[in-house]
């Protein structure tokens, strides 16, 4: 029945308790009187003995984009198609969940994404906090590359780099340990595959993924600090195995896939088809960051091989059973108003940037200027000579009236290339440039 | 990693981060010790200082409804089609979200409705707050009406009037200015459309809206209140448009529909067919309303003109390149217990009455008698011809037994009529009884 | 307008308010100052009278499993079929939610599972409660079986018994009343179908559902306790009915499925195809259970009958009007670590079992040991000679490392048979073993 809700043995009775007769089920029974500390503001509470806290948070991304390109998209390979919306709104992000420790050791989150029909998962997970590490099993990022593993609340452009965009790897159910110390970070973990929506025929696949960085030098004092890191994931693609179909694997669709830099207008750009019969994928990452004061540059090199397997149903073409795809991007940041970015080399990331004088306090808010180059390419993306590429050129400024409130300013001219031939003109070209607006808060 | 998780600068270091050397990661951050004021009921927590507030809220409305029809339903226009359920239950919405205010300026709401297997947002924006009035980004309603701006919450009968429903405009991603002053409510806003679930091809199109109300007299003394006020919303609709099908563009079909006066049971009475090659519309909406003590009165007046584009693709009707749509409703309400509706001249809706003796401090709660007629009338509705008409009688009664739980009754007479030609007697009627009720509570 | 928010009449004017006049809008209202009291672990705030509370609660059950069967499953009749993933990892709950109790007597709750694409209500009502017993409104399970009242957040295996699984009702729509006294549970109820998501043409059907159970002997001192109790359930089956394809009715498809005793790879051993022209169907089920200390045993017996309408539209076989299943379980848990199962005599299920030792306090954690044996046949499934039987013997081990955190894993033996004849050797036949495990934490 409706008792079936949880007892909670270790609590006392009270007056609706005692009305039923110290029935122990949940909504009837009462809150012990302990001493509790509140925030408000990121609402959060948390016993005197800092053993248990709980808190409720979630972040709201309203983005508006136009695109000056006079119908003239390239994203579909037929010379005649390809006609994007000219501009467009969109909630990029809509989170809600909860988080907390219990227990002193046991940290979780449960956060769900609304962002449109669909449900998504954000981090969703209960990690044990050893002393300089923990051990976390349930759904969250694998992790991958500096851009990748940084919030969505705490990147500099709307988007990330395209290369990051297309090639990092998505949340999925598994399971990581990861280092908790000052100095440097490491991860490691075993992640399974789309787990959340799936084909119960459907063998899902596996990966395995790591991260490494460390900080080669660092002055906090002078805010001066440096990143070096690598990842490297490989995945092994989910496939469908039907005897009545002969005894041969075939494969789940692989998708990499990048857009206009922004997601209110919806340019697939690179990935607009999905490959087909890939076995496995590597993908590599190279990180370096640095900042001086309210000045930093970032910069990562992604590098991924696709492995296809000849003997998979439906295999036709023997010439293309490796693909490689790579790009790199560099980008830097300006706080005109002094701040800095919050490098963490703890965990190799970065987090929220300290506003000096928000409007709340009289102040001008934040503002950060900022430039990015991005490219990425694949030289046979889906089929053979389907080579697919992009430039993207940005230039960013960023309004922070207060700690947690953004509001973002892209200008971009994106260059893209898609085709059988390169050299014969075959191919079909875009260039054009995008403009797109972000308002953004935390809670 | 994991850790990209929010820092939250200015708090102090406690055990945990002690711990693990200050690493800033929000999950092991301490809450610190401040002054907070806690609400139970409708949660909400707010610093002493009232710059930040947090809350949670959520409104469950379960429906049932009943068909006395004898299987003689008429939304499908072919004569032996259209058999409807006799009867049914329903979610009919189902809240969950939080809102707060930040920095003493900041206003947030994040609601979602989990109603049925889509996934709907209510209100999900940020505002900020000036000294006489509030400028909000997000998604939220298109100011509009009396009836569609008061909140499904405060709304007398089951579903609102049959004019207002069907012609009403739905919450999009916009900006809007609206006033805080005392005793009249402006607010003009630019919304785009449909941007949580989008075609990518399609560009989505925009609506104007404004909307102005006052009080002509007002006597809070002796609960004497009146209102009048006036809508328009301008609405451009979305469009696709591709090279490779001619330059002409296809309109999105545009759905005004309305029901049964439940959802419980989905009878289209108006509104089973939608409409093609509409390039704009514009809708209007007269209001007023008066209440004396326990006794008030609602009515409002709504007009819609559509424009088709004789160059849109697929356009075949040269006779019908506009299309007039109106309606009416007039509404009394009587509380037996005493109470009063709650008009808000500074917002121009309704807020949530008052209940002078509840349940649960011995009274019998509020009861309140209603009784509504509503008329909608196409008179082209999707195609030339087609006109669709409605006359809807309601009789209801309301039952409070606490300030936020709710009970309805409604029994409707529901006059309908669609058809090629109403004098030769082509057209098809219906006429028949709906019973239904509401269990309604807000948290 | 955004204004439309709830009107709390009862608080008294603050700062913000103050500057807007008085204006009685949510998002600016204060937060009166009251005693309220806090529990951090299961987030929950009261009055100190008592009077309120409000909580929020979730749960994340994240899955894996692996089949070791030679790729020789036979969820599919025809022969060359049916090959299911090797294994899988899933999401199994993700819960979130809020509950709480407003004026003395009416308790709530919402809660939403967000486990994959599909939301689906948890428990989402409303129910006041009397001196010893509460009557409910909204969505919530049908009172029905041992195994099915209990939450799934203290059933002892990964899932429940095959039979259980197989032919419990589901949640529902509906009015219940249940009883709150000390010694036995009595709820009797009455639903609606399908509520949440329909198709406007199907009248929904209804059920009536009862379930009574006692304590026939009961020694809280020396943790011995006893169980007897037995449910039953009618349904009427949801129907389409237009007059255009003659007068009979067209009933839904009824589905009875049982999977593998995990999610995480998607077996479906019974119940692969649903039953059509089903008119209604009655379940029955016997229950059992006793404690002795550390040690205890449970079993149900449940029986189905299922009537077709030989009037309805495509019904083809007139020797099939009734079919029968039927299935029963017996397991047994032991505590190594010296725990009780928490059986609750006022509602006739099991809450959380009170862990001895955790981990955060020294201890090993609590220790469980346990074996089920569970059988189901459907003697006729979804056509006449369509026999489906399994037989599920599962050997387990739960580790609980705190109060509210569960690591299970199960070995199962899955013997399963269908076909048209089980004499000639026709039928299709699948023994292998699955393994699976899970990883559970509430808050």
């Amino acid at each position: 029945g409706l008792l079936a809700a949880p007892a909670f043995a270790g609590d006392t009775a009270d007056e609706l308790e005692d009305r039923f007769g110290g029935l122990d089920y949940e909504p009837v029974m009462d809150v012990p009187d302990r001493d509790v500390r509140t925030r408000v503001n990121k609402f959060r509470v948390e016993t005197e003995d800092g053993r248990h806290r709980f808190g409720i948070r979630g972040r709201l991304m309203t983005d508006f984009a136009y695109v000056d390109d006079n119908y003239k998209t390239t994203d579909d390979e037929r010379a005649d198609r390809g006609d994007l919306a000219k501009y467009g709104t969109i909630i990029r992000r809509a989170r809600l969940g909860a988080l907390g420790i219990m227990y002193d050791n046991w940290e979780w989150q449960l956060e769900v994404d609304f962002r449109d029909d669909e449900i998504r998962f954000a981090n969703a997970y209960m990690a044990y906090l050893f002393d300089s590490g923990r051990l976390a099993v349930g759904h969250f990022k694998e992790p991958f590359s500096l851009e990748s593993s940084t919030s969505s609340r705490r990147i500099s452009f709307i988007e990330r780099a395209a290369p990051v965009d297309a090639y990092r790897p998505s949340r999925q159910i598994g399971i990581m340990y990861e280092t908790l110390v000052p100095n440097w970070y490491g991860a490691f973990g075993v992640f399974g595959g789309d787990g959340v929506a799936r084909d119960r025929d459907v063998t899902e696949g596996f990966s395995v993924a790591a991260r490494a960085s460390f900080a080669p030098f660092m002055d906090q004092q002078n805010r001066v600090w440096s990143h070096l890191g690598a990842s490297a994931n490989y995945r092994a693609n989910a496939y469908e195995y039907e005897r009545s179909r002969g005894r041969d694997r075939e494969y789940e669709s692989v998708r990499m896939r990048t857009r206009l830099g922004t997601r209110a207008v919806d340019g697939r750009l690179i990935g607009e088809n999905d490959m087909e019969n890939v076995e496995d994928y590597t993908t590599f990452a190279l990180e370096a960051a640095a900042g001086f004061g309210p000045f930093s540059l970032q910069g990562e090199y992604i590098r991924q091989r696709l492995s296809r397997d000849e003997d998979s149903r439906d295999f036709v073409d023997p010439d293309t059973t490796t693909m490689t795809h790579d790009g790199y991007y560099v980008q830097a940041s300006y706080f005109l108003t002094g701040e800095s970015r919050n490098y963490r080399a703890f965990s190799g990331d970065f987090g929220a940037t300290r506003i000096l004088r928000p409007v709340s306090e009289g102040g001008r808010g934040g503002w950060e200027l900022l430039a990015r180059y991005a490219t990425a390419d694949s030289y046979e993306h889906h089929e053979p000579d389907d080579r697919q590429s992009i430039d993207h050129y940005t230039l960013g400024l960023n309004w922070y009236p207060e700690q947690d409130i953004v509001l973002k300013f892209n200008a971009m001219y994106v260059n893209a290339e898609r085709g059988e031939d390169q050299i014969n003109g075959d191919s079909k070209k875009w260039d054009s440039w995008v403009y797109a607006m972000r308002f953004q808060f935390e809670f």
